[in-house]
């Protein structure tokens, strides 16, 4: 692993809610840096396609737009997702019609952004050109890249008492929203992933990096989905330059999502050394670095006998400020000292 | 014109504010006969969609949701169009990303009919199912059919001195809407009526009624069109019921819209007997009947001359109450005793 003691190119895989608070943390830290005469990260965040869905005729990119409106001032802090001062009143009469899916949440502000994005898509641009226009509004002071212009999405086998086979396959937003992830995933697939292509300037943000770095998303349906795009786990597990993750487990449950439940579906073990041992040391695997959590502290021996610099920091990302400390053991482990 | 003293089945050619107040009076008419030990009226209503427009990806049909919403309990009465207690986040947001067009008002309610709409058109049902499907919610209590099912879109030719000839052609709703029809229109085009035909049961509907009732919508863009659709007029030329119209101008001036404008485009006189005559007596034209308000009573003659049978009454819909009187001063000039 090359050193790397202050990075400038940072290329980050992410997820929605715990990676657009994740990037918000590294701008905190760039911002610092620079106040202290350092120059900014340029930072490329290479974000999940495979939570989209079609919807009500329209195509609703969750962690592309979590992502923009987190670090464009636009987001909801409390809910974490979609805009702030929402009204759902498109929802509403959605329902009063009796036209499914009544379970999500499509607020009417956040409608105007999958108008916009529908339209461009339906005239030909790919999601990445939509993506860079949206973007142009929010500036969100990074790159921010969808995984693949390609259709993927990740749908999940639940047990169905009426279904001969026993089981019924949603989307994962339904899984998520509707199921609350509260009835088992017998198996998640990301749908179309095995022929997608990494969108454009994905692979070279990857190569061309100073440090990648994996949040605390989630390991299988953000993170794990992103390195499964053909090319992509290839250009994580190659470049030049280190790769850290940050463990989304911590104390053997996740801090946020459902990673816990996805986790078991895969037979991987719920801890933050699990985690980072299914994402594997490179070259074979993804990972020169892996943070875990003080309070798994005593799992650090067993990353680094699987060939995983590993390190115990707190890892709750309370606000900006812890959040770039985290960044800054991020970097530390990425290039030692001495 | 053979008599109808209590026509049952009433087939109403209607564009959007004004065709939908006099469609409330109508069935107040009909309420107050049931009360009376009569049968209540049938009324079948062929609203105008040339005023339809595709915006931000939507199918927006005006007229056709004006009449829905105002007979549903659902229009915002004061302004006439759209929902009550509307909200209009999402539009802030379309202009916040600068998307065109700006001047549309997309309420966020009113959003939700046009993403159903849009979405069944295209799964490829026809305008007049998808509009049997929403009405399902809204029981309007009349029967609403487009009249075609193919696009028709009035376009309205400005003065344009940057354009080499001198004009430039806008939407109608431009026209209406971001213009307010403050520039002389050159030119009114009905695009694509001479390739429609009438949508399902609509020449059933003309020409098996008791009584055809043209309301005191606008006569060129609204009710003209109607009558353009090839097959259509000439149902009303020909159907066995008597036609009935209510004069759109009072007192030389339009009550509401831009009726004058249009009217001025055309070369048609702005007055009650101008609009009747334009119209014309059957067969050749589409009238039996005519009323005018009072303030017109002169003109009386003229219409009686031109072989339209003429009334003057007041002709304001101020409520239900008046404009139910109307309907039965059409009634009764449709069906004169002795």
């Amino acid at each position: 692993m090359p050193a790397s003691a202050s990075p400038t190119r940072i290329t980050v895989l992410s997820g929605g809610v715990g990676g657009a608070r994740f990037l918000q943390g590294l701008l905190h830290w760039s911002a610092a840096r620079v106040e202290a005469g350092g120059t900014p990260a340029e930072v490329t965040v290479v974000a999940n396609t495979a939570d989209d869905m079609w919807v009500h005729g329209l195509k609703v990119c969750p962690d592309l737009d979590t992502v923009m409106y987190t670090l464009g001032g636009g987001i909801d802090a409390e809910r974490g997702w979609g805009r702030v001062d929402e009204t759902w009143h498109a929802v509403e009469e959605l329902k009063a019609y009796g036209v499914e899916p009544t379970w999500f949440g499509l607020g009417d502000r956040d409608l105007a952004t999958h108008l916009v994005r529908t339209q461009m898509l339906e005239a030909g641009y790919p999601l990445s050109a939509v993506t860079e226009a949206l973007c142009r509004r929010w500036q969100p002071g990074v790159r921010l890249l969808p995984m693949t212009d390609d259709r993927v999405e990740t749908h999940v086998a639940v047990p169905d008492d009426q279904a001969p086979s026993g089981q019924r396959v949603v989307h994962f937003q339904e899984y998520w929203i509707r199921l609350q992830a509260a009835v088992p995933a017998l198996a998640v697939v990301p749908v179309g992933v095995e022929d997608a292509t990494p969108g454009p300037g994905v692979v070279e943000a990857i190569e061309g990096a100073d440090l990648v770095l994996l949040p605390p998303s989630n390991p299988i349906v953000s993170v794990g989905t992103i390195l499964g795009v053909p090319g992509l786990g290839e250009a994580v597990r190659r470049t030049p330059a280190p790769v850290v993750g940050l463990s989304p487990i911590v104390g053997g449950r996740h801090v946020r999502g459902m990673a816990q439940q996805l986790l078991e579906a895969r037979g991987i073990p719920v801890s933050a050394a699990g985690v980072g041992l299914h994402y594997g040391a490179r070259p074979a695997g993804h990972l020169d670095g892996w943070l875990v959590d003080e309070r798994d502290a005593a799992e650090v021996a067993a990353l680094e006998d699987g060939g995983i610099r590993a390190a115990a920091v707190p890892l709750m990302m309370t606000d900006p400020v812890a959040t770039a400390a985290m960044v800054q053991a991020a970097v530390d482990l990425a290039a030692p000292r001495g």
